[in-house]
């Protein structure tokens, strides 16, 4: 608390990140894939002349913006580009969902940075409960009367996606506010709207590098949406900082997207592993969720969440308990390699065997 | 303007960068540093381990805000970074200005990102006119009842900067709001604040590696203060992006600072061409007002401010004319080589004998 900060800045509760260990782990707690990033993004790295980077970026991205718009058949002018997908909902929120008296809805539990930007600019929330499957009931979403929609699919940290026909009703109910559709986690088995844009011009879709790209430390979101929505990114962007994305960024974005096979073998690896782990959890007693993601959520039944998330840890293992009401029977666990995943089963019977 | 905006996005006026132009042309109208970077950063892009592109960066940036720390002579808690200057800006704009009935003070002409800010937040201007030096008139800030004080030293676009001595007299007389001192132009002859921040918890000096450190593509800023105003920071900051430093930019940033050498060679080879183009332009009619930065603000007498823009981008030369009531007689000129100076001159020189 600082009598130099303006007022509200004491009460906000901040978004925390999961852990980035100093020491080396087995890092399954933030949803990092684990394979290395195209070869490519090397080969950009090596050659890239540094005499330009005395320059200031393409504030407008284009580059990057073309390589996107025909990695999703759309066209650039449907394209933005931020620095991760973190700062691409920030804008987002910004520009669509602040609007007094009016609340955005948001299922109960998804992505938790949601809540952090509407504390940030003071939206109103309403949150919309979980079905028993733990699935977000797009039925439930307010009809009138909202700021708009957001919700993550797949969602997490459940894991679970609607199909792009499911998505399809909803936005037809859903034409006077925007939609926004996060999809950070497309990759691994679920469907992506982005096609409904052209018919749907409320609907964004929200992307990111850091997952099925292998560039989380890269720094590189977008989001795919009509003209008009696109726009209203930019206004905010370029009220805010003109050059989020450096040449480097945008050079490696690019090399990633054009490496559809590496794209391609290590989303089916994750998934196959992802199939594989969730038959051995549940060998040993532990519920997990159905996922269309990198990861899966998970409930122990033979100990409290707390204690193998302690034990995990102890055995050199991170994964992700949220504290949460709610949420507290459960882990969230990245998909790492196979060998991760049997030092994770392994370490998981281990604590069995201890009692 | 579409109806799936938030209120008041229409309304925005969005900050406009300068142009970067797609063919080669002599650019001084952004103020880039015209020497490249230090050669360290070109070692840092050829032996980066790409693999680690896979993880999230440290939320913290811890390494880079310790060298940054080591250079400032300050502590690591006193140090925050983000994604360019504009961005450190953009959150302390929001984490000490936004504050109801109260008017932030900022000098007339000055760096035109500032309003842009205070629309996006909804934050009250009050413009302080410059003196008839053009320089900032640290006295007739206002002593209360404003939300804050934040200018530009060296100011831009007019390149004057006040020494230390006389920011600590306006400290001295403002204790209770936060003092923005944006030291982006710091590098090229100008006196920093850094060393009052012990003595004046409500002192924020920005900075960035965009001029003196030859990175302006690196997307890199930062700001120096108490621990107090950093957790402000560090507050918006995580309420909207965990992650603004990826850690390329860190590592290239650290090796820009190592290099100490490069850095002091550059500046003094700018200031040195911005001192030999003072007396050249002087030659030619032009009145040029004293600076402390990479670039230069002057008057032609000869011919108008904005036929002397057109005839130079005609010769191949991009320099930045302010449609701005009040600056459309002036122009601001970066400092270039001396090479692309002579080239400046002569095109002037040209457009002289053509009448």
């Amino acid at each position: 608390m600082s009598k130099f900060w303006s007022p509200g800045v004491a009460a906000l509760t901040p978004y925390v990140p999961g852990e980035q260990p100093r020491q080396r782990m087995i890092k399954l707690n933030t949803n990092e894939n684990p394979y290395p990033p195209a070869s490519g993004v090397e080969e950009v790295l090596r050659h890239f002349s540094c005499e330009q980077l005395r320059r200031y970026p393409d504030p407008e991205s284009l580059a990057l913006r073309d390589m996107l718009a025909r990695t999703y058949n759309v066209t650039r002018e449907q394209v933005f580009v931020g620095n991760g997908s973190d700062e691409v909902l920030a804008f987002a929120f910004r520009a669509f969902f602040l609007r007094e008296g009016e609340a955005l809805a948001i299922p109960e539990y998804t992505y938790s940075f949601y809540p952090v930007y509407c504390q940030l600019y003071g939206i109103d929330l309403e949150k919309i409960a979980l079905n028993e499957r733990w699935e977000v009931p797009l039925a439930h979403f307010p009809e009138n009367g909202h700021a708009g929609i957001a919700f993550a699919n797949p969602n997490a940290p459940t894991g679970h996606a609607h199909s792009r026909a499911d998505i399809k009703l909803l936005l037809e109910r859903q034409r006077e506010r925007v939609v926004l559709v996060d999809e950070a986690y497309y990759g691994f088995g679920s469907e992506s709207v982005v096609p409904l844009i052209d018919e749907h011009p409320n609907l964004l879709v929200t992307g990111t590098f850091s997952k099925s790209r292998s560039l989380a430390g890269m720094r590189i979101g977008f989001a795919i949406g009509s003209r008009e929505l696109i726009e209203g990114l930019e206004r905010i962007k370029d009220s805010f900082n003109s050059y989020p994305i450096d040449p480097l960024a945008s050079a490696v974005g690019i090399a990633a997207l054009e490496d559809t096979r590496h794209y391609e073998e290590c989303r089916h690896a994750i998934m196959a592993t992802r199939e594989a782990t969730t038959q051995a959890l549940e060998a040993l007693d532990i519920e997990v969720l159905p996922s269309q993601a990198n990861f899966m959520f998970v409930r122990p039944r033979r100990h409290d969440a707390v204690s193998v998330a302690a034990h995990l840890r102890a055995s050199g293992i991170l994964v992700r308990h949220f504290g949460t009401p709610g949420l507290s029977d459960w882990l969230r666990i990245s998909i790492g390699t196979d060998a991760e995943m049997t030092a994770l089963t392994d370490a998981l019977a281990a604590q069995d065997r201890a009692g």
